[in-house]
């Protein structure tokens, strides 16, 4: 008998079918002899409207009483789903995070899980039946509720799957997997049938989120299996898991790309100890997010520097970047909103030199301008110009030969 | 500095207007200089939506995941009139029923307090806090989520204003307090500014219902003050009380009616041991409510067997009376939906003589035909036309004098 912890997101519950459907998947997967924990969403808009209303009523939201507020959408959830359970004759309860023995820490909306006593998850299971915890939530050293932040059903299952020593932990999703590369873009693109925590990370942080990166960053850590599957078919996923167990060290498992990029130049900026920073502090202060940056060679004590930011923060950073401009004294500045970011990953990258050069090359066989580059342990990023992306990507498929079978 | 326990309905928190609304009010208690707890509802037809979506899962509702569900209505209430005192610069937090340590039987669905450990409650007043609760809703033995059933947020106010030994318990709700008699029908009719526990009770039971029976039970029980009044205005409500605080022994406080009533009649039920045994629990086991019952005078060995029930139940309780009358060899039945219930209640009525009769002179000298009488220790009921009952409520407010002021 297999112990397997299962995630379906707010999609997949969306509606009273769906759930429906959710039922019948996880009622099989029980009556096939297996013991089932489900973490679930709240239903498709559910957090949403919850937001709405609360923002109706004051415009400075208490995080504390924000996560009181929006924890209910999981437990509702949670207890429809095992409704749908029972009403298949499949023996089923709910448990609210704090009742799933889930501890974090006091950091309302964003707390992160500092424990797991699956006392009562256990029992339960050894009653028979499956467990169906509300995602997303926990329960604060002070007895409050708390949530997790973006991506926390995801954190929830693969904290569950590790503490449970679970067999399996499947996350169903929209998606059949982590593709090596778009399949709009590139046809023959492949599904890949494992990939490494690390990649899956940089993957993640180029918007190819197919699991949210903290709950990638738990599976690390407990070095949990978790295999990203589709919750509108039964085709295997991808399994993310440690270097050491993938099949075949590749060097480049995937080509990502990201349009929503903007490029932002400041000219002549004055060398002076410090001046980085004041830049940046100011933009963090704002609470935008900076991506790549190139400090250009030196002339004349003054530099030129450039960044980029998430393409729809633009109209909110420019003005920012106007004040910072006459703060530093620099001699202006100029932003590109045509351009977007291609990547390669791959964990074979760390022992492997001439990846980046091969990369360069194939763009450049294309006649594709490389505007800013940087480079990780198992990422080579580049920004070029956003028209040229689909061609970009299809080299760099075809130049690391992503089309072949593992 | 006085301690004030409030409880506010669904109705008075149906939207964001209405939370705003209370929020202003509560602030400005606090700002008096009390300390405020507040027991809230869910907002308006909230309880009815969740309701109706699990119906659209499973037919059979398992009452502990309904309880689960069910929760979440409170919980978002409190959440979102926290944030709606914040935004008034009143500091409060929000508690669910198992943070506030509402203990309850493990009776889902209609569970019953039995213990409150209001530690987590007084830190928050401490801290100079107003404290909302999600009402209707505990904590089982087994670490379940219960609900209190029908009324359940008035019993969580009364409960916690025994437990924080309350200066007052007050029940915001739609109407100004208890009245002498319906004020549509009889315009002279007094708000009471004091009225028993026990005669609140038969109120109840005579469809008045202000508070909820339950909750009235549990403030006789633990014998704390509650005071009913609108949530719309400021006018003083009436207290619910000890007789022995009251201004005044009135003889009768009021006249209430009550026009969901039917009239069954078996017709020569065989004068056997057991027989009414039979009759009432056929009744009881298919959930049918019986209020009065007559046994007319035996003659030949057969008596008449008359009883109420309530009007909207009538064609559910028909073919019941019918398979009744099969089984215990009665020779018919015959009914009536044209009746009405009107009713005197009065502490007072224990201790003096002739109340009963003044009643009965006071509907005869009207013409009024009594069809059946029922009197318990502060209440007598007689069922009557149903086209009389307005007649019947202004003769019997004038009889005991009811306009006048205690």
């Amino acid at each position: 008998m297999s112990l397997f912890v299962t995630k379906f997101g707010g999609s997949s519950v969306a509606s009273v079918e769906k759930i429906g459907n959710v039922s019948t998947r996880i009622a099989e997967m029980k009556k096939q002899g297996n013991d089932v924990v489900v973490v679930v969403s709240a239903m498709g808009d559910t957090t949403d409207d919850l937001l709405e209303v609360a923002k109706s009523i004051g415009k400075d939201s208490n995080s504390r009483e924000m996560d009181m507020l929006l924890s209910t959408g999981e437990q509702q959830s949670a207890a429809l789903l095992t409704l749908g359970l029972m009403a298949r004759g499949c023996p089923a309860i709910s448990l609210t995070g704090w009742q799933a023995g889930i501890k974090t820490d006091g950091q309302h909306s964003k707390a992160r899980i500092v424990g797991i006593d699956p006392a009562r998850i256990l029992n339960e299971i050894d009653a028979g039946k499956v467990v169906v915890i509300a995602g997303f939530q926990g329960l604060s050293p002070s007895g409050d509720v708390t949530t997790l932040g973006r991506g926390g059903s995801d954190t929830t299952a693969v904290a569950l799957a590790a503490s449970l020593k679970a067999d399996r932990c499947m996350i169903f999703t929209d998606v059949d997997g982590v593709f090596t590369a778009d399949p709009r873009i590139v046809k023959n693109a492949r599904k890949l049938a494992t990939i490494s925590y690390e990649e899956m990370l940089e993957m993640a942080s180029l918007g190819a989120v197919v699991l949210q990166p903290r709950a990638a960053e738990f599976a690390m850590l407990y070095n949990t299996d978790v295999e990203v599957r589709s919750s509108f078919n039964n085709n295997p996923g991808t399994i993310i898991t440690e270097v050491a167990k993938m099949e075949r060290q590749r060097i480049v498992s995937g080509v990502a790309h990201d349009l929503n990029v903007a490029r932002i130049a400041l000219f002549d900026v004055p060398d002076q100890p410090g001046i980085a920073s004041i830049i940046f502090k100011i933009l963090a202060d704002k609470g935008i997010n900076v991506d790549m940056v190139i400090q250009s060679a030196m002339r004349d004590n003054r530099n030129d520097i450039a960044f980029t930011i998430e393409r729809n923060e633009f109209s909110r950073v420019r003005p920012v970047v106007n004040e910072i401009v006459m703060k530093i004294g620099a001699s202006g500045m100029s932003f590109d909103t045509d351009v977007a970011k291609i990547s390669i990953v791959g964990a074979g990258m760390q022992s492997n030199t001439g990846v980046a050069a091969d990369m360069f090359n194939a763009l450049a066989h294309k006649d594709i301008n490389i505007h800013m580059i940087s480079t990780s342990e198992i990422k080579i990023s580049c920004i070029i110009n956003e028209n040229e992306i689909e061609n970009a990507v299809k080299a760099l498929h075809d130049k690391f030969g992503l089309d072949q079978v593992d």
